[in-house]
């Protein structure tokens, strides 16, 4: 992050209150917007998800949103920011959606290239005087979330001792984000931008990013600091209900992410078919079951129903809400896991559509970062291609409804993860603007979208 | 094909015809619907088209159609028709929108289970009076526009000597379709029964099936029974201007299929990745290049604007267009060919939306009838993946642009062909009604949208 954080976002908030679109356009300062994103959710993954949770016949919530549309998900190069990436992650696609910006991947509210901080639609909200908050099931520090809230170059940047890395084993997880060092005159890591931010409530997992020293001062952990700055830190769910209605809110609920909903009977997930004799063995079917570590963790919706109960409803607010799972369970081959986190996000969205039926000026926003590479296939090669098989993980699921579904994993043979795609996503929408959408849109006109609404810009409909 | 067909259409009719629903709702029999399926197109195919087409920043024609929304594939299990198969073929997929019912894989407007005849669109508007046409890019006895127009428990009953057929080797090509052999009583293979239809105009490829000999007479093609049945047969694109507008036309323009637009450079498609000394040598990328065989054969849009041509202004048609080799490129790893494919129909879709433009009473829908297994993703494994690949073909594509796009073939590794997918599709509309469907519907809606927009009946919204 370029030092000129804070003259940059002051000039965007004057440019902002200059032109003041939206208030001569009648938005009053009550508008809202609840953004809901599921990470590495496209197409595929809804329709496995559909299949086991509703059945060939069934309707999931988004499926009955009033509107649905797609974005297209745009990258770029961070060696010549002009050409295209096709394929992003969850940093370059939560940026793009929190600034209205294309970056390359592994940024987060920075340009590519060039290292510049770029607004985001949490910031000008905030410094529009309106209500903010995040909620997710990862770590908080995580890219997603991040990319409303913090400004760095490299996502992996988490923590102070995490800003300077080198990894001979692994090249791609070094980072140098040196620059930014609280001791060099920086904004720090993400945990410290954070502690240092000024917005509503924060909710998801990472506690153990706020238990780092922060960087320069041995003393102090990044929690501490957060304190400091005038937060109430939460360590469970049971603590909402007395938690300050006034106050800044930074709930870690759990050490790392917070835990998948379901997963496989046994523990299991996909795997590589064996062959014996040249001929494969299909891998036994298996349900899904509730993760026992699921069991009294905080959930998607229990954190957003606490959100919204305190960010009330008098005022305008921009809440960011993350089913941040549906990509891990992807990566690392759990099919029951990322069912069950598309039920976390569907439940999720059941919730914000009641809020904004109470409250009609809210703008309910569901969509997804980019595209995993899982895929609906059969649940057995046909028999005229004889002995083929799928060459990656594959997993055989028993759907309640008695049916067999075939779950693919086959971009990748690394022991370590599954790639994302490249495909547009889709974009539910409900509320105001949502009728006057078309169909294709890029995924930078979710920031576009939402800032119009609350009246912080005049920039939809985008380009 | 159970013998009761003359019965349930009639039956059919008599019902549609007691109705008339839509004449009493104010339609006219100028009511036209072009529906306009891309076998095997989903939101990937579309992705990884438009990326090459018209780049990271550009847009298809598809892309600014009015509305778009899902189309759930339903396909159901010939052993027990109450559970769900959740990944279709063209058969299933095409007879759910010809007639609004789910049926197994490799059917042929006949249920699952009882194989019964089930009326389609096409018969239904032939049966109104309406004008009637189907064209492809395939043989047009495939198993896509057969859906439209004959009845038939196996696709691969096309010709009269395929009709039972023993495979040992592929047990699954095997066919028994002795019900309904000519010889027999019954309405012959997918060829005779469009030689004896009265469709006014089917365009497409495979000539070759009509040079086959009908059942039980030896001396006559089935060509020649067309000729007899009053269709004008053409050979060559060059005679649709001369050719009769009153009377029924069969244009045969390929002995199979029609030519792919596009190829890889030097016929270069996806191949399995080479490991040397443990790490994979990435695939050169490659560009895609007009296919040499497809330089002056028939093109989709050329075939759909005669067809618009003969079928007029004047009159209410249901007009059947299909670019069938996005899925053929598919399943033989191709990737530039499905580009090309989708270049077609998007052609198509353009001229289409031009027709609707003139003629307002014309509902425009763009579909598919399933996903195919071919993704999008990076075009090398990220470094800190060491020596990972794609475990199935892949391909990276070099674009206009000067981005490199992965295309990732992973479902199979059989040497035949790659699978399909159970993704539900996207369908595209225009024109009346276009603005009432909600976004996410059955595929089987496609005939109850049709139907009713015809006056066919009043079925739509369906279930």
């Amino acid at each position: 992050m370029i030092r000129r954080f804070l003259a940059a976002i002051v000039l965007a908030m004057l440019a902002g209150c200059a032109a003041q679109p939206a208030a001569s356009q009648g938005q009053t300062s009550d508008a809202k917007v609840i953004l809901i994103i599921a990470d590495g959710m496209d197409d595929q993954q809804i329709a496995i998800a559909r299949n086991y949770l509703v059945g060939m016949n069934g309707r999931l919530v988004i499926d009955g949103m009033p509107e649905r549309v797609s974005a297209r998900v745009r990258t770029v190069r961070e060696d010549d920011p002009a050409l295209p990436d096709y394929v992003g992650d969850s940093a370059s696609g939560a940026t793009a959606m929190a600034t209205g910006v294309p970056v390359s991947e592994g940024r987060i509210a920075t340009t590519a290239g060039t290292d510049r901080d770029l607004p985001t639609i949490v910031e000008m909200a905030m410094a529009a005087g309106l209500k903010t908050g995040v909620v997710t099931t990862s770590s908080i520090t995580d890219a997603s979330p991040a990319s409303f809230i913090a400004h760095i170059s490299n996502r992996y940047c988490q923590v102070p001792e995490d800003m300077v890395k080198v990894d001979e084993a692994f090249p791609q997880d070094s980072t140098d984000c040196s620059a930014d060092f609280k001791s060099s005159g920086g904004p720090g890591s993400i945990a410290e931008q954070i502690a240092d931010s000024n917005i509503d409530l924060i909710f998801g997992g990472g506690s153990s990013d706020f238990d780092a020293f922060i960087d320069g001062v041995d003393s102090m952990t990044v929690g501490q600091t957060a304190l400091a700055n005038g937060f109430t830190i939460l360590r469970s769910p049971e603590e909402f209900s007395d938690a300050p209605r006034d106050g800044k809110l930074l709930g870690l609920f759990a050490s790392g992410h917070l835990p998948e909903k379901l997963h496989g009977v046994d523990g299991r997930r996909a795997e590589f078919i064996e062959h014996v004799d040249g001929k494969p063995v299909w891998p036994e079917p298996f349900e899904c079951e509730i993760n026992p570590a699921f069991e009294g963790a905080p959930t998607l919706v229990e954190m957003t129903a606490a959100a919204l109960d305190i960010l009330g409803e008098d005022q305008g607010f921009m809440l960011v809400v993350e089913s941040a799972s549906v990509d891990k369970a992807a990566h690392y081959w759990r099919p029951c896991g990322h069912i069950g986190e598309v039920a976390q996000l569907d439940e999720t969205v059941g919730l914000a559509l009641d809020y904004a039926k109470r409250n009609p000026e809210t703008l309910v926003l569901v969509t997804s970062d980019h595209g995993s590479a899982v895929q609906m296939v059969p649940q057995k090669t046909d028999l005229w291609l004889q002995n083929a098989a799928p060459p990656g993980r594959f997993a055989r699921i028993l759907t309640p409804e008695g049916g067999l579904m075939g779950v693919n994993y086959g971009s990748n043979d690394s022991p370590f993860w599954e790639d994302h795609t490249g495909v547009h996503v889709p974009l539910y929408l409900a509320g105001p603007r949502a009728r006057e959408v078309p169909q294709f849109v890029n995924q930078t006109d979710v920031f576009h979208l939402a800032a119009t609404h609350l009246g912080l810009s005049d920039s939809w409909p985008g380009q």
